[in-house]
């Protein structure tokens, strides 16, 4: 089953709503953040592929035409790409010899630019090379430029249909991972042989190569909350605190589940464990548009018995953590279209480290609960 | 095992020779494409985390002085790196929400460049971000920028020891692809199927997760040379071809083998194969310095009994291709330090595709074969 896109639909809702948002005297944007060309045109190489190795793409957008400049190697993946037209130059195709990658579209950009002769341009400033600006400055003593980085950021916050769709697809998969942690963290295994077994359950289901990262540890390593897998071999009766996720599109949800391996929890764990399930109760109660994220963290806190959790929470997207964030400190409010985590933990020396984190969807109503996973010990 | 890593006297060296080439005047440098910065400084985050996600890393170099600048979430990776400085702002701690990542690390660099008062300054103008580039122009009419892009691609030709020993470890890992190649090739699976098994088998020798990509094609489809896996059911007596690479701290080898699944290759097909046998000979019978990588091309095209083969092979490093390309109108002459695969296939309908390639290092007296992989159907 081939992995969920961004929609034609999609990306020119974003596109509109880009342009509702920029300066209106900007009559040319360009955006060259390789997440945020996905997410205004769909152009999104795949990692597993020589093809797109050191490629760079930049998108040129005016109120009524949207240009992908990429080179000729990538128009396998730019053929997916909803936009008006593909700029592709030959970078290589195994005559001659290739010229420096980035600088040819780079220079194919300025050119098309150039020939639009425009006055006043939003750029995104954290992410297009210093030798496209540099170059249309020196070319003009009148052009204007915007940084609409920011504009582009905020507007993430609010997921499309689409974007939903592909969060799906990575939360399901994520939920794969979650459903074989207790088949595969066994006794007598090292924390980096069950992520990769992990691993091989999750790529088979997506039935392609994904990239699947978290933290995988086990025992005493749950009270330090996470890390990469090591090659420590898992005892019976350790916790094993499994937070995750996979990546579709650029877009990953990420969730969490602690298992007790090979053997029933201790009395104190299972107690633990409840007032986790208490508290994310307590939390999805406070879901909806207009909350305060600050709140929600602190009603986390309030329901916990042990002092010290990890954050409340984050946004999530192409992003990881991004906006909203659910912290003691927290200027977030929740808005319709968030994607969020809840993630209340508990690490106490002589129990067990153990966290449970759920994704949501923030709906007009409240929420909806974007991951499936049984939670518990 | 940990994957080899590039050692502090290995960047010294590649900062000293970047400092011996750019123009006299510049005072400062600022590079921030993730393959130099790691280049110059050993700072590669892994991808298979959460940490660097839209995280942003810049080198700002002085003659004697090398800073780092990313933000707090990846600490963990720039504490391996060989610099004299790193400079990492709070980004995220769970306490406040968190402002635009790579824009928090621009800023940063600003300040930091700022307060040197260079008056000439180089950048890699393919990389560094508009917003850095802009700011200090902004702030200074005495200002010169220098382009060092291009100086530092034609730095990377020449391959350092540490670059070596980490290529030998990815070559090591494409060498478990195509020793598992026979085993996991059989008919009934998929070559999506083939692929997994093959990836299983890479990422438990890497002992942690890798991207592993190439070329994954089975039967009718080994006539296109290539092309990503797909769910076409392998059958006895298909040819499969394998082509593939497995990136170690961004560098990666790329070398090739195909086999007969389950039967024995045909009289003609063993012949084809023999012709590609000999013309690797033939190529590498022309590797050392100063060699034409016309001249290694038309040796392929001469040697071989078909038309239309693939290119006669390119560089490799952190690139894929790279300089030097062994094409037909190639600019290119061998060099000592190159890295470059060589990769003589045949595509013949009625007989089958198939593509045999090496890896070799270019030295003083001639090549050393990096790849010792079997090849033959």
């Amino acid at each position: 089953m081939a992995l969920p896109e961004l929609t034609a639909e999609g990306c020119a809702s974003r596109r509109a709503r880009l342009w509702a948002s920029v300066p209106a005297e900007c009559e040319l944007a360009v955006i060259a953040d390789p997440r945020h060309v996905a997410y205004f045109s769909n152009y999104a190489p795949s990692l597993f592929t020589f093809h797109a190795n050191e490629a760079l793409a930049i998108l040129v957008l005016t109120r009524d035409r949207t240009a992908l400049v990429v080179d000729n190697l990538v128009t396998c993946f730019a053929d997916r790409a909803h936009v008006d037209e593909v700029v592709a130059p030959v970078w290589y195709e195994g005559k001659k010899s290739a010229p420096i990658r980035p600088a040819l579209a780079i220079q194919r950009a300025i050119e098309l630019i150039r020939g639009m002769g425009a006055s006043s341009i939003g750029i995104e400033k954290d992410a297009v090379p210093s030798g496209l600006a540099l170059a249309l400055l020196e070319g003009s003593t009148r052009l204007r430029v915007h940084e609409i980085g920011p504009t582009i950021r905020r507007m993430r916050r609010r997921k499309d249909a689409d974007e939903i769709a592909i969060l799906r697809r990575s939360i399901e998969l994520g939920e794969v991972a979650m459903r074989s942690l207790r088949a595969k963290a066994r006794a007598g295994r090292t924390e980096i042989e069950v992520r990769r077994r992990i691993g091989e359950a999750v790529e088979e289901a997506a039935g392609e190569p994904v990239v699947l990262y978290g933290d995988f540890v086990s025992g005493p390593r749950c009270l330090e909350r996470g890390g990469p897998p090591s090659d420590r071999t898992i005892e019976r009766g350790d916790l094993f605190l499994l937070d995750c996720s996979v990546v579709v599109g650029g877009y990953r949800g990420d969730f969490a589940n602690t298992v007790c391996v090979d053997a029933e929890p201790t009395k104190d764990q299972k107690a633990l464990a409840q007032a986790c399930m208490k508290t994310i109760d307590a939390m999805e109660g406070l879901l909806r548009p207009g909350a305060s994220c600050r709140a929600i963290d602190a009603a986390m806190r309030a329901a916990l018995p042990h002092a010290s959790p990890s954050h409340g929470g984050h946004g999530l997207g192409l992003g990881h953590p991004e906006p909203p964030f659910i912290v003691p400190e927290s200027d977030d409010t929740l808005e319709e279209g968030d994607v969020v985590a809840c993630e209340p933990g508990q690490y106490v020396p002589g129990v067990g480290g153990m966290r449970f984190e759920r994704n949501y969807l923030i709906t007009a109503a409240g929420f909806e609960t974007l991951s499936r996973h049984e939670l518990g010990l």
